[in-house]
């Protein structure tokens, strides 16, 4: 008997018809012979719901309070899910994440898994029942309910499949896995039928969706083999796994998986006098209150340092103060253009073939898309363009390489 | 430094503004110098909208899953309330019921409360926080989170105040206490100042909503005084207390209390042939199904039984299953009228002095309202009236007995 993990998100529980419809997906996994744990996020708009109450009340709520706030929304998940699933006559319990043995650090809203104590999913599934257990939430080492951050059922998921060793995880959404690109904007992106940890990794920092980063972490980690799906139809989605499970696929000695891209950064430009440390200044006091620095560029003339970096959109005023803070000292000029996005092509290889980086430089270039920044991984060359540029700049790069359904 | 239980009701939290009103009151009791414990329920209509969602999915809900369901309601109060607190510059902190230790058996939607584990609540006072608890839940002892049935945030307050010897336990409300009778249909109702357990027992049984039986009922056991009040005036309301504290107060041999009314009621009635154990055979069949008989009627002619009883009308059908099964071996006619409602007189001493019952019985036969069944006990008369005459009923009782304002 096989031990499946599936999760499904909150748009495939916005209500009791969608509820039914994972139900029965649910169910039948379960009389194919397998034992069924279901991870769910907060039903529909939720937790965004319940993120305006909170605004209403103050903008700078108590983050303990706020993972009391946020653990409901998976609550009422579960216990809609199991009734929904108890009706068409199956055996089935609800688990929060606590009562699940999903045990966290202390850091609310933005917890991570310590460990699990898998003992209560194990006695279930021994009495042959379903289990729901809500994604999203923890219990602390002082016993309050934390929250694992955005797109926390994911990491719910996989983190669950890994301590019990599941045969397989299967992560449900409204799409039908990961694409070339995202297929809202581009009509011949193409769904990808396997892809790396480190590929997706890199897909989704830089504005893919589908799965949350830490999640495709532990399974990396934990070798978890995750399989992203659609809720509304039978059809294989993409399996995310190691990159030797690939190989034998994928015969050339590259190949591009896809193309991502995030309308949500700004750049902020410093220029400097006399500040030979300023960039590690920047590093720790950003790093200190959460900021993700993602691209750094430094040049130095005449004793003047000029350094530019992108930051995610909401870090903007955060950023502002921080850099306020570091700078108070100095002759400096601070700049931010708040309309920049960043475009990447992502495959295994591609540092090393030069002419990946080349290709997608003449393509810009071609289309009259000035390029900003740049940075090139292993795995990833990104570009900062301007944010109005993002579309064109997807189908051609799109078109160029060959991603095309035809 | 006293300690002080508050209780605050949905209404009073239905939005950001009223909860700040809640909020402020809170804090005021705090800086008087007082441990502050608040009590509180689900906001608004929000149990009512969980129900529908259940509703919605099946009409047969595993009650362990509405448990988990209903339960978030309270969490939503109490982490928004805190949140609201905390941004006036207090410190405070949220407890579910589990996390504040009110241990339960293992009823689901109807769990009574077996003990209080009043460590963590005690730590957090000692810290000077003020202990917003959610009300209606708690913990069973397979670590499920179980509801105390409906108005149970009462009782989670009066257990609370018992456990933790507080010096005050105040409910609030959006009325100013227990009134003769209720203000909304008769206008010259009088607040109540003094009202003993007994007496407001009577009260709640028989359709006045301002506090739940069971928290009564556990209220008198640990003789904890509690002060019905207003959440949005500053009045004195109603105290809640002994016999023997109000005495001194009441020089009259009786007193009447109040009138209180229910118009959810039926009245079943049963002519049966040749069954002696009738009555016996009803009373065990609705007591497992938890249909509680309210007054009973039997009188016996030529060997057929005619019985008639009242139950809530809520409870039509599965009474009506009940009595077939009883009856399946009988001849045996069954008729149910749904449109009777039960007015009641209560006061202390009320039995001893016939002079009431026929006051009340005069009164309306003066004003031509039939009387269908009758019970008297110690503190309380009660008829079953057509429910079309209630209000007359009611205002012609007020006036008859001298309790309006002037």
């Amino acid at each position: 008997m096989s031990l499946v993990v599936m999760k499904f998100g909150g748009s495939s529980l916005a209500n009791a018809d969608k509820m039914k419809r994972v139900a029965e997906r649910i169910i039948i996994k379960k009389k194919s012979g397998n034992k069924v744990i279901a991870v769910v996020s907060a039903p529909g708009d939720t937790t965004d719901d319940l993120i305006k109450m909170a605004d209403k009340i103050t903008c700078n709520p108590s983050i303990r309070e706020m993972d009391m706030l946020l653990a409901t929304g998976e609550m009422i998940s579960i216990s809609l899910l199991a009734m929904t699933i108890g009706a068409m006559g199956e055996k089935v319990i609800s688990m929060t994440g606590p009562q699940a043995g999903i045990l966290a650090n202390d850091d609310y809203t933005r917890a991570r898994i310590r460990e699990i104590n898998p003992q209560k999913i194990n006695d279930q599934l021994a009495k042959d029942n379903i289990v729901i257990v809500a994604g999203f939430q923890a219990l602390n080492s002082i016993g309050d309910v934390t929250t694992l951050g955005r797109g926390g059922s994911d990491l719910t998921a996989v983190a669950l499949a890994a301590a019990l060793k599941s045969d397989s995880c299967e992560i449900y959404s409204d799409v039908e896995g990961v694409y070339t690109t995202d297929p809202r904007f581009v009509k011949d992106a193409k769904k990808i039928d396997y892809i790396s940890y480190d590929e997706m990794l890199e897909m989704a920092g830089s504005g893919s969706q589908v799965l949350q980063s830490r999640s495709i972490e532990v399974a990396k980690k934990f070798n978890v083999e995750i399989h992203s799906r659609s809720t509304f139809s039978e059809n294989e989605g993409t399996i995310i796994t190691s990159e030797e499970k690939i190989k034998g696929k994928k015969m050339e000695s590259f190949s591009i998986s896809g193309i991502s891209f995030d309308k949500n950064q700004v750049k902020f430009t410093i220029s400097v006098l006399d500040a030979p440390d300023i960039v590690a200044k920047i590093f720790s006091h950003c790093s200190k209150v959460g900021i993700i620095i993602d691209m750094l560029s430094q040049s130095v003339s005449n004793k003047t340092n000029i350094i530019s970096f992108v930051v995610n959109r909401s870090d903007i005023k955060k950023t502002q103060e921080e850099l306020d803070k570091i700078t108070s000292d100095y002759r400096v000029s601070i700049s931010c253009d708040k309309h920049v996005a960043k475009v990447s092509i992502i495959g295994v290889g591609i540092k090393s073939h030069g002419i990946v980086a080349a290709k997608m430089f003449e393509t810009l270039h071609k289309s009259n898309i000035g390029i900003n920044m740049v940075s090139i991984s292993e795995i990833k060359i990104s570009c900062i363009i301007n944010e109005s540029d993002v579309l064109k700049a997807l189908e051609e790069i799109h078109k160029e390489f060959g991603l095309s359904k035809k």
